[in-house]
């Protein structure tokens, strides 16, 4: 670890083994065999971690993750469909501001960001809106780390006899999720999450009835994921260029995944250096902005320290120049910074960034020296 | 080169330099001052090549090429305009089919694939159809590697008063194109081909003017350029996850690019390697599809072996085992297959691959024992 590669404490992009990015050192032909099945079999172990094979197909795109829930939006909502969006923070936001430009008509039901959407209210608000025909709903929130109750909104919703389109980019894979049991249209992950893999792609899980039934929805040619499945299903190709490092890298992922363990080794890691996050920050006196119960072991949000010589950009920098990466927060209302726990990272790591953190805090707060920048 | 890693003679994913790829073993954070001034780096070298600086934004853009042409037309085109479309080749189709899906009217143009569109012809079409306001044009169409002759189309154009909106994925970089000579609203690349990046990010170069009145136009929210380049300018940062590793690849192809010597020795090399390519399939007795005076230096098209035992497959494979990746033809008419001249490759790889094709072409035509196979 040195200043040059510190950790990456961030939800993506975050730190990768050296073995998955070494998968980069290749130049793959996008239209060989071999690159063929690199492509099949990434999405044959995704389909794997959702128990989803049967169910769904895994459909790859191209670009960051929003590119993918838009465009599971604007392939699997029809163009006279209505969308109930679930807010509790900016990425539910992010899903209405997508039906707005799609021109798909929608409401919002918007909680506060430390309080989880219920299976009732979503029971309540179907009731009351029989126009609504899909559900989209953010699982692990990222803009302040909340879980969303996801396997009970997904069966009320299913009552109703309507569609789920779920944003699992910062849950899938660290967060148990079977897709025999959870029913949904569509569920959105991406490369450089929980998968720890290189941002670069996105991949959606469409129900293959739903899917099937999509033709012609899309806005977009790029995004269109009817398109881009039958291609694949067709010729075993990407539509377009694939970002084919980036596969490589994915592939690659995966397979260290499975050694690790699979989602419950994963989930376990993640669990525990949230645990070490968040006991070494009390020790520090640095309040967590969620109550434990609804905070997943993805990535915290902390209060800012409340001391006038504390500044976000300062104390980024110091804790970059001890080797790790922080990231902002995002709320508007209360001043907060944001730790990740997701990556090639564990316990201890977590344990050496609260030590770094607390360095920090004590040269910026605490010494006479560095006031000036406090 | 072994056989794990063959040279790609294809038009993008090509063959990048060891230290392009070498640049993609450090993970970035996409929030911090060190991947920002990356990224600016990137777009202050991509504007330089083009000598746009003063006249055209960069903005970059996560997915394949296709996304960035997307994102152009939907974002430079006007809800009411209209587009006159170029066509040579499936490139060319592509772009009408992106302009039906997104809804933008337009008219087609269509020549041979042999058959450059000319400026004569652009200036009776624009006199026939005044409500045409944008003409799109491939530059290099590479489904066979013919030449459009962009500056005459682009004057004709601007003497119209419409505006010009430019693919030039597989010739921007190779070919000379001077902003402050050759009028054009928007010219889309990629950073996989000639600037011999890893693919998995394109980007545009929009004329100030034009982007700056082009708030509201887009269709998709993760390809509005408005919205990408007014949040870039204000934090430095890409709205969504970028493709960081394949940015910091892309940085480290255009350092190289500039140690190279620029445009011009880019071009010299690609110019060598395509007459060393045409020379040595020509002793070959293989016909090159296009005459010289509209070959591209980028990739060229060969008629298929006149002879019952040829079968692209096997000669792929084979070819591929002795450390060559072609790539299919995509002509529907004609038989065909191509060969890219583009790449971290020089003419004596070209040369080389010209042996691998001429011996791998005796072996399944003319050797006896291989007789079965062909
Ligand atoms: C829940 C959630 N949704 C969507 C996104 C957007 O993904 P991207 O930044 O890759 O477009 C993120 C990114 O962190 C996320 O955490
Ligand atoms: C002229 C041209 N336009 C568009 C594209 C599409 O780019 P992509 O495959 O990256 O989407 C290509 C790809 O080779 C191209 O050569």
């Amino acid at each position: 670890m040195t200043p040059a590669a510190p950790i990456l404490l961030t939800p993506g992009p975050l730190t990768t083994s050296n073995r998955t990015r070494q998968a980069m050192m290749v130049d793959w032909g996008s239209w060989d065999d071999r690159f063929n099945q690199l492509t099949a079999s990434v999405c044959t172990q995704l389909l794997a971690i959702l128990n989803g094979a049967d169910s769904h197909h895994c459909v790859p795109l191209q670009g960051s993750g929003t590119f993918a829930v838009e465009a599971a939006i604007g392939t699997l909502v029809p163009r006279n469909g209505k969308v109930l969006v679930l807010i509790n923070g900016a990425y539910g936001k992010r899903l209405a501001k997508i039906c707005e430009v799609l021109g798909r008509e929608f409401s919002t039901f918007e909680t506060a960001e430390d309080e989880p959407t219920t299976a009732a209210d979503v029971d309540r608000l179907l009731h009351a809106d029989s126009a609504i025909t899909h559900v989209a709903l953010i699982h692990c929130e990222t803009s302040t780390g909340i879980l969303n109750p996801l396997p009970q909104i997904a069966e009320v919703v299913k009552r109703h006899d309507k569609r789920l389109i779920v944003d699992a980019m910062s849950s899938f894979g660290a967060l148990p999720i079977d897709a025999s049991e959870v029913p949904f249209d569509a569920l959105i992950a991406a490369s450089g999450k929980c998968l720890e893999g290189v941002p670069g792609m996105g991949f959606v899980f469409a129900e293959k009835a739903a899917l099937a039934a999509s033709q012609g929805n899309c806005h977009s040619l790029a995004m269109d994921l009817f398109d881009q499945h039958s291609y694949m299903a067709k010729t075993g190709q990407w539509r377009f260029t694939p970002p084919t490092h980036v596969v490589a890298a994915l592939h690659e992922a995966l397979l260290q995944y499975a050694e690790e363990g699979g989602l419950h080794a994963r989930h376990q890691r993640y669990a525990n250096n949230c645990q070490a996050l968040l006991d070494g920050m009390a020790e520090l006196g640095l309040r967590s902005f969620l109550p434990a119960a609804i905070q997943a072991p993805i990535i915290a949000t902390f209060h800012a320290p409340d001391d006038p010589r504390y500044q976000f950009k300062t104390f980024y920098e110091r804790v970059k120049a001890k080797g790790f990466i922080l990231y902002p927060g995002k709320l508007t209302q209360v001043e907060t910074f944001r730790v990740g726990c997701i990556g090639h990272v564990d316990a201890d790591g977590m344990r050496a960034a609260v030590k770094a953190i607390a360095e920090v805090l004590h040269e910026m707060c605490r010494s006479e020296l560095a006031r000036e920048e406090c």
